[in-house]
């Protein structure tokens, strides 16, 4: 089988959020044996100028939810940005997963060379083809989010290896 | 033109590590700004029990240099791990970035199904697909270094945004 657009966007995305996921929920259970409420993890941040836990969650999400739906050419849900604990951080990935679960590989295959116009910070937008635009944008966003939020994480003491990155539930195994 | 194997791994690491160095030259000058020797970055660690900024630096360069030897099925170079200062880890991305662009995109094509056994940690071993190796492992993992030795960089003041990362010199065109 031909590698294609959708088997090299669709279940990467998917598999760094699940991957993610059980990253936060390692996290939760550390908070728990080191006796502290786990909603302080929410407004960390690496440097006064980066952002905060909460963002980094956020912006792993709509990378991998916006960058299906710019492949697929398709509309994607807006999730509000409210959340303020870290069991609403969890669920955003939750839900995130369940609306990629409802894409199609076929929406997203022979889109290669399709014209995708995005925005790239408040005025400016940028366009590529498909296949650019997952290889030089949606993928690295996604794991450039995903590994600072694992980063921000470890370096608040909680019990993760590169393991967990990449293999998630399967760590160790 | 369909994605092809080639083409969802050989560009995508050079850009990676290319914008890595960028973002080391940036901080390079960030240094001589604020007046302090940029070695001292070599052995910045995020919590005590991570690697320091030189190992990932070396790791995100053989994540592409063996990457790439894996999934076109040929040999490696070997690079001593033997950098100290902040210009031989420059150098070691440039010499990984020069192996790079000697392999042909043709070494790679055709191989989404080959049987890739690599080592995971001392005494193990795991085997995926080329396919399955190129997504969920070489990928992310080589994304995870790059984003790491970013993240050590901003936490300790170095001047740098996401669009360094995303796209290096290119970042502010």
């Amino acid at each position: 089988m031909p590698i294609t657009l959708s088997s090299a966007s669709l279940p990467v995305f998917q598999t760094a959020l699940s991957n993610l996921l059980h990253c936060l929920n390692k996290a939760e259970a550390n908070a728990a044996a080191r006796k502290f409420d786990p909603n302080v993890f929410v407004t960390m941040r690496l440097a006064p100028d980066m952002l905060p836990f909460a963002s980094q969650i956020r912006i792993a999400c709509d990378a991998a939810k916006n960058g299906t739906a710019r492949l697929a050419g398709i509309e994607a849900p807006k999730f509000e940005d409210n959340e303020t604990t870290f069991a609403e951080l969890q669920a955003r990935i939750t839900k995130t997963l369940d609306w990629l679960a409802t894409v199609s590989a076929a929406s997203i295959d022979g889109r290669e060379e399709a014209q995708i116009t995005f925005p790239v910070g408040r005025d400016k937008t940028r366009t590529m083809t498909g296949e650019a635009y997952l290889k030089h944008w949606a993928l690295p966003n996604l794991f450039f989010h995903v590994t600072t939020a694992y980063a921000l994480l470890r370096h608040n003491g909680v019990d993760l290896g590169k393991a967990d990155y990449l293999a998630g539930e399967q760590a160790g195994a």
